[in-house]
């Protein structure tokens, strides 16, 4: 009767070789120690499809801290979340060995020193062919991911949804903060420059022309005000051919939507996406080669509600139904 | 000067045989022992058209608790509506007998009581031909009080929004729940399921296929998916027609909407409906026959701005709106 | 089962002349529609001992506004409260007749027809000699109760906690704000200033010696500073002594207690009373002629725990347990 | 290395005549002593061509209190803001004299005195020809302040979003109140009734046709129905030729939103406009002949993640950018 | 570099045959999957000396539910817990095999089947010797953990810190809810009732002698009054000498703490005991021979600041500094 | 009747030469761009005696971030001071030039740098012989304050309120946090030894023998528990006798409180002081030889109240209180 995280075998899936969330018809919500949907909990990627891994890193943010807590809530909400997706039919965990794999022990006073452990943690997670799903964390830290990503596969495609570009150069004098990342990464040849979009993007800007930098690289920006009312179906359909088939990664940061649906984020925008849109986004990139996601920049401590955490589990959980091998009932 | 709950007969209509809610012209807001729209409260509902009562039971909650003071932070928020509803014209108060009766004492250590003793209440407030419009509690409490209409009135149609159908069937090995309700009232032949309609369903699914049920009985189900950024009146004329002119209730989960409306719910789902289709959706009943309405799963304490009690406040008052008899001005 | 206020003649007390709280053990506590201790209301004092009254008013706020909503959420935190007082045996509702009568109707947008409006209202309560335990509110009340008060027992003794002394005389040009009740009390003689006691006092000040006016009136001046760490029980048997047989008022101001305790509250000044030193002061008041008591300052938004609101229930329910004629078992 | 509020002209724009706000690269966003957009900030108006002015007055609320601090949380939030509008590449600070001019003293404990001092203070800001950008307050504020302007301008023109009509004649007695202010400036000539436009109205009403006042006057009434799920380019280009050349004001009250969107604030109504709504509306306005703007009734204390404040921020740099004279990129 | 809980056993001390907590010297405060003190989590009490349980349940509460997320956000604030107790030089993992173990799966629906869920659980965990520190929970909780202890112990010692005796027959009909424990343990001779102590009782009551029945049972129950702004060293004294060497229990009521220190928690009294007073009672009771401790009623949403569950956090921290065989340096 | 900073210089005080905090009496409190104490702003401590100057630097933080926002929401909160100290009748404003500085421009991602930059700051403050009163951040600001007053002043003395030494050597590999300022201090000369003494200091430690440190170097520790339920005037006494006459400084972190009078902190640790006491240790320097003080640790975030931000206000009110030259009358 006690329960633990190992626990989450459910009974009904006791002779399988998948791990699965425990049902809250068998366990009760509240129950267990919080790993991302109650899954079990492993100290490496070996042996797994696909890994949840938290990097409670917030010290390159420029406004409110706090999203050093961002995986640990994230992980407590998602007790909300069940087995199966029930709106597209996908089962991830019909096919697909996943786990919990803990949090990258990160340095809160050195941030370039953060960066060095994040990438060498992310290289042991890829070498085994695993797919990192992460839970950040601030921005900052999609940098050492991708630079282990594209040591693996190269440079990689991106869908970036985010109110900012995050192609700052410095900031305080110092080049790494959470609004250069994906200046750094283009510099360091870790993405394919011309399959690279950025949706959501919007707010008020340190120069009157803001996309240029991302223009130049062959980045498709996709301004919040492109998205206002509409279905972004037509937009996804587009993104997918521009895509292909080659190695792509989706960078969801939580600011991208609306403060109302994502107040507990440390740089909010006003004017945002729609969690409709973020699931058109996501649900849109089924079928594409993607080797990694993040979600980035939940900060717990200004929404007490904990619904920005339980908005970015399911963002999460909706990324993990669209990764290759995933079926759909 | 003392202004108690029975100086809510305001000195313009104090001949009238109508209850009115105090002017916030004349009778400041923050002034009175709190009753929904601070109208009298009366310990029954003899002599009533229409009552409001409270049913302040969460104990069926699979997640966040709290839904036991949905009912008192309503009332407290509703000090914020006034007399008439000024986009419809709907004068309920001019033509209907309303008031206050108080709470169900329910059984907060065992569930299956607590669904006696609000049975036993709601046939006795039904017995003389008064509507009642609850406010909640979490949803377990739909289930006795639909014992108590049908026992009047048959089985009777459903408009249900909603982000889950709760036609689960037995959690941590109990039948009574909030995730059953509709299964046991429909096993109980109290809905006329060829005219049940349940709104907004959407989330994660203990299985692949979550509407198998639904389907099986003939409800109609209509995930959120399909109401997205779409105005739900062509929905409600479809609606109007299947319900006909037979008895129908509607039950209102607040996280049918999405939790940025209404953070304060236990089990809030993403990409939910919006307040304007909520809207929509109650001034789409105007004309039907309805017998009961309910507002259940508002737990002030997950939004501190008591905003979540308002919207259930206002919805409660569009649905009173939309009772039969109301005039339209 | 549909349990209202007037319900809260719980079954065991049916046949008695007194109205008594409805006990958490047959009816739960979130049931009901909030009075004070959830007891009957009614809409004026007739045939009363004591009434709780609400004055809703906070316009006469120096920094943080919010304690109109003050009543209200003492009332609903007051459902903790049971019918006895275990620590000192008093049994108010054996011998006492108590009911909620409601708020009196403030005018929010002008303070001085606010205080014509309590005045009026409490010459009312009074005059059937029904003594007021008032729910504020900001201090700005105490001026007109105490008007109406002095008309029928003549100037009164005075019990007074709170962080400041309340004697200001002028704030942006106005005489009547929460700063300036007691010299207004003392210029128009309602005052007996040489039975009146100020505990608690403390904070920055205008002025370097900031009771010169206290002391020149003749009132005693009992600053924080000689309370730390200390029982506060020979402090109030000299406080009765002086007080002796004639009519007294115990004002209470939340703020008198350190804000650690009662964060709820708008002019909050460190290193205050302790909750154990309030009821040495209350309990210290047994045995005087209590004509009147009020919980002023409770701004519940300011606290969302609801903490503070309970406080101030607890506290007048303690005044409740020393008024005249209350039976001590 | 000190930072003070001086200081936030940077380093290259320091020859410049025109103030701007500090970049965040180079000046980290919590550093410094908070005014509008870390502006500088000066005791009056002189030299300038457009000036921040708070008025934290609340005492004009029927419901929640709290406007008072709308200004100062407004101004700390509004430290995210950058110094272009990088969506329509409006670049005030390349044209325009800019500057925080601090707060209007206002009277707490009387409404008249404060409209008074209010009227008094714009009289002298519009005298220099400077726009006056109002940080409210609860929207009493607005009749004083058009007061001061049609003394200068004539009757102007109105753009008004608002939950509210705001054309209530008394409440409680009184005249002067947040439900009368656009009543008050009708009936004294402040307004040139043929061009006034209120966009979002809606919620109960005290009359079954609340709309009758305002139609009687001539004022275009767009109700929240009309905009939802609607772009709202369509209404400003109908209303950008209905306000010709001669000049208007526009009052943003932050209720005319959607709580989701604006939880801080003191009378929220359900259904409200969306944030893109309300920046089409307000770029909408570029090229009209603006000479003040309000946005009022910010009440921080209902959303503690300072999301609401952070929005009236954002939607008076939005102002700003529309003001004749800015030039775009 | 990805830190799991496994990873918890520090560098320094991975040639131990006792777990650590991880130093946050050498692992950032936010890393890890939260497990109490980030111990290691293990599915059963096999080889330990000492487990940390949990167990969620809060059904029984009669006022303010939210207690079922208690040992969720223990946890997570624990991580604030280093290795060692410097106040009294205590080193329990020098010598104790201390592991966290989950929780118990309890059933939300039904009370009765919870307690038959967590006596089997404790029943298993006693088995092998090893020593339970519960994080609860509500209250109720501590009677079934008393039946399975009791079935190895026999009839225990009791030191009950708490505002209220819990020593209730009935309520609302039923006779387990949180109120009742002890009279539950006292009927089935679960305690030996001349060594049972109960500290920090305070609050209004059902009956004016409200002590009757523990006095009855020969408790000695030590009022909240008898404590206020006194050392508790002397009353321990006593309490050791009354314990004598027979098995005891310690059972923690968070609110027998005043509610400015505990304010997350349901049933908060006025006047309570300090985290001082609370040391002192838990240090007193070294050299006892305590064969199970628990902390129970932390509900963290009535405190959003996370403090109430790190006061739980630290209060069980002490409690296993106490246990027998534990070093002291 | 604009009011801005600069009119902090009340009518009454205009022809001194002093600055003066505006009266409330003439200046509604939520009136002034906030500066501490709405004293006036300048660019450099020219011609002051005391500056206050803010800090916002949180990087250096183990566990909960948020100091950042600590100066921000202090000056907020000091519009509640007043100008005199009524307890003890200092008057400094009428002796001393006391003006707000502004902030520090720290660099949020870079710790070594930003202590350099806090370094230059404060060499250049106290080059003019003005006393800086600083408000922080997180502890790590008072080693670069500390390396500015020592080369000025030589080695100080210190009076170190706090619940930990701060005295540890390195955490994740960097020598510079917010736990290790004073053993860097002590290392390199800046603090005179024998005139340090540490009050408050408690919680669980990575040693079991956690001053050995200080002990060594000549520390004087006082744990809470030397302090719980005492007066600490004794304690001072010593304490000034051991300062004597050379420089000293006052560094006080808010966790030295016991987290029910301050939540808003990082770092809590159980069973602290209480604000009583502080005042007593503050006051208790008056005749010190102080050249500098500090008040660190307040994260606001965690205090939605804002009352611990109030209370660090008013600390460094006292602070300024007993500076060397202050007035009492």
């Amino acid at each position: 009767q006690v329960c633990v995280i190992r626990r989450s075998r459910a009974p009904s899936c006791r002779s399988s070789q998948f791990n699965v969330p425990p049902s809250a018809l068998l366990v009760a919500r509240p129950v267990g120690v919080c790993s991302m949907m109650r899954l079990p909990v492993q100290a490496s990627a070996e042996g797994l499809d696909v890994a949840f891994v938290g990097v409670p890193l917030d010290t390159g943010t420029s406004n409110r801290p706090g999203a050093r807590f961002g995986p640990c809530q994230i992980r407590t909400e998602s007790a909300m979340l069940r087995r199966y997706n029930g709106s597209t039919g996908a089962a991830p965990f019909d096919s697909l060995r996943v786990a919990d794999i803990g949090d990258v022990n990160v340095n809160l006073y050195n941030l370039p020193d953060s960066c060095r452990l994040i990438r060498d943690s992310y290289q042991e997670i890829v070498a085994s062919g695993c797919v990192p799903l992460t839970l950040g964390g601030d921005h900052t830290i999609t940098y050492p991911i991708l630079q282990a990503l594209a040591a693996k596969h190269g440079p990689v495609g991106l869908v970036h949804v985010d109110a900012h570009t995050d192609t700052g150069d410095t900031a305080l004098g110092q080049r790494i903060y959470h609004g250069s990342s994906f200046r750094r990464c283009a510099e360091e040849g870790l993405l394919d420059c011309g399959r690279v979009v950025q949706i959501g993007i919007r707010g008020s800007s340190y120069d009157p022309d803001p996309h240029k930098y991302c223009r130049e690289q062959g980045f498709r920006v996709v301004p919040a005000e492109q998205c206002w009312m509409k279905s972004l179906e037509p937009l996804m359909r587009e993104v997918r051919a521009q895509m292909g088939e080659r190695p792509m990664y989706i960078s969801f940061d939580i600011d991208g939507l609306d403060p109302a649906y994502a107040p507990g984020t440390g740089t909010p925008e006003i004017a945002g996406l729609t969690p409709a849109q973020a699931l058109e986004i996501i649900r849109g990139c089924q079928g594409l080669n993607i080797v990694g996601c993040d979600l980035v920049e939940v900060a717990p401590m200004y929404d007490v509600s904990g619904n920005t955490a339980l908005l970015g589990a399911n963002l999460l959980f909706e990324m993990l139904c669209v990764l290759p091998g995933v079926k759909t009932l």
